[in-house]
């Protein structure tokens, strides 16, 4: 494999775009993202997106954006692993100009989900988990991340409050993210007054579903010169494990397997260990989520991740920061497009551009983003080449 | 890019499988294809599939086959190019395993469609149009096909006749496959006789849809050894363009540009001309799409693929066999699956495994998928090395 990096980025805000179709959506982004690589076009485009063919009665989204925005003949395919879709697409990209086939690609996530009603939107979601065997027992996607939540907190003496801070953490955040979906701080009064979903999930643990769309430019890293003003972003590793689709056929349904091998292969391929990671954008559907990525990726003991958000850890001045521009809870998350936006983060964050909430010397950045109830899981590191 | 072979190939019957599941038809193909390569397992998994968010409710397919076929942790996710599916997870793996990344992929094309009503799955097989600017007018897959059939003949001067031999041939060659829909010799006067669908597309013109599922074993060339037994199957060329999703876009509608830039780039990267392909397995969703194939690929002059369809010259024993394991029209066209059933016949026919519908000789076999009315189009070429 030749080695990659990333050029561009670009992204929409997470919002409800009512004035805005899927492909306007998608233009904003890509444009963005050439604009800010300094291209005028790419050779390819790879498509990540979970629900348009439900939610927008829309399938073929390679044709459809490639021909929108101007990329007149050329590859154009989407790929889909439910919520890990975007880092899907991310990895496509990287594969497809590792293996010299393509030169410059473009991964784009796009997802609109605002435009239908709140029901249908909760059926569509429900199309992560396993058809024949979850959902047809009725069971919803917050209500399995429910389950696992109440399991942890049974199996670990957690208190819901405990999970409060990482809620806290991301909204925090988010009120510096111009892009982000939500802008109001939090504290933990708010956090446990907040509407219940699924016991004991309430609103303020799960991510706000949104419009929007992220995209990054893919290269050959030999084309990349740093500069003084802008570091060159390597691609040190790109991996991704599965995990079986329903929860309850894991052996221990606490312990995310495919982040602990995805993580571990990143680490490999990238030749470091975990303390050498200077921010982690993570997968925060729900706040248990946050917490066994944690785990499972080497930054807490088993069930000990709540206690390292209580100390004040995962902040942008804490051992290891995660959702430093909101993360799922409070950018928001499209889900399709979710893996793409953490790309971006990372890549604001490697830039030195994040403001109030930049990592100092913030040089190696992980982002992790998650498919179903742990089925997909997708790592990426990145590293700033400085001139 | 490392070159790449095939090592296996498997598929399952096209058919109405009430009794088989999305993931049973799945495995089935997948582990005929290991079988067939000698292998026990493989590094990664790539699903073509289209319909099964909106027939089957189920998304996520990478992980929950992944799971049901026993490739614990391993790589898996699925593409999407409406028609083309098939062909998009075989060149997703030709490049994974091309990059260096992997080192054997399976490539699995399969889909449910029978288990709903014809209405649902022709608003979802719509979905591969434009929702917005195409279906919202009420315009349905086979209604576009038909518009395009009807300005052929107008310009071209031919009858509805003409394009008998085309489902003649289909259906002649299906009688030999064991795996296709349909195994019942057509004439003229049954193409003709047959119920109109969307005037001038009668049921005849039209390829029957299925539940099916076909795989492909992909690797590194230098690790297959061609043996007296069998030739190893080199790719010799993958390749994709796209189109204007809406065909009211075109310049000229008449024209598959998508298939001209494909096949051509195909052409230059195996260093060969069209007169050097042995059978070309094209994409004969309809009568009309098989000659506008023929045309883009450079097999006929413009308006005159009929023509080489009544001279014979696309029978086995003709100048370019088409469709000769019964092509989508016989064999049956499980849309997302349809890529692969595609590339796992040009083997057999390479491997010399067609018995009645043998083209003599054959060494070079091309591929041909397309998604939408002409908006994507996927090109592979494949050659049979010997000892």
């Amino acid at each position: 494999m030749r080695p990659v990096a990333i050029l561009g980025i670009g992204q929409t805000p997470v919002d409800e775009h009512w004035e805005k179709s899927l492909r306007n959506l998608a233009a904003e982004a890509v444009f963005a993202a050439l604009q800010d690589a300094g291209l005028e076009t790419a050779d390819a485009l790879f498509v990540g997106n979970m629900l348009s063919p439900l939610v927008d009665r829309q399938n073929h989204l390679g044709a459809l954006i490639a021909d929108w925005i101007g990329f007149w003949g050329k590859e154009a395919f989407k790929v889909e692993a439910a919520c890990a879709s975007g880092a899907a697409a991310v990895r496509a990209a990287i594969l497809a100009v590792a293996s010299g086939e393509i030169e410059t690609a473009v991964a784009l996530g796009v997802e609109k989900m605002t435009d239908t009603i709140g029901s249908q939107v909760t059926a569509a979601l429900a199309t992560a988990a396993d058809a024949d065997y979850e959902v047809e027992q009725g069971v919803s996607f917050v209500g399995l991340n429910a389950l696992l939540m109440r399991r942890y907190m049974h199996e670990h003496g957690w208190k819901h409050a405990d999970f409060a801070p990482f809620s806290i953490n991301a909204h925090a955040n988010a009120l510096h993210n111009p892009f982000a979906r939500l802008h109001d701080a939090i504290d933990v009064q708010a956090f446990e007054r907040s509407p219940m979903v699924a016991t004991p999930i309430n609103l303020l643990d799960a991510s706000p579903i949104g419009d929007g769309a992220a995209a990054v430019i893919v290269v050959p890293a030999e084309k990349v010169q740093p500069s003084h003003s802008r570091p060159r972003i390597r691609v040190l590793a790109s991996t991704v494990a599965t995990d079986s689709i329903a929860v309850h056929s894991r052996r221990d349904p606490l312990f995310l397997q495919a982040a602990f091998l995805s993580a571990r292969q990143a680490y490999q391929m990238a030749g470091l260990l975990p303390e050498a990671i200077d921010l982690f954008e993570l997968h925060d559907a729900f706040t248990i989520m946050a917490a066994l990525s944690l785990e499972a990726c080497g930054f807490a003991e088993r069930g000990q991740a709540p206690r390292l958000a209580l100390e004040g850890e995962i902040t942008p001045q804490g051992r290891i920061p995660i959702c430093t521009r909101g993360g799922l809870k409070a950018r928001g998350h499209p889900v399709g497009a979710t893996g793409v936006y953490q790309i971006v983060e990372v890549v604001q964050q490697l830039r030195g551009q994040c403001g109030p909430t930049q990592v100092a010397d913030a040089r190696i950045g992980m982002a992790q983003n998650i498919g179903g109830s742990g089925s997909t899981i997708y790592t990426h590191i990145l590293q700033a080449e400085m001139w």
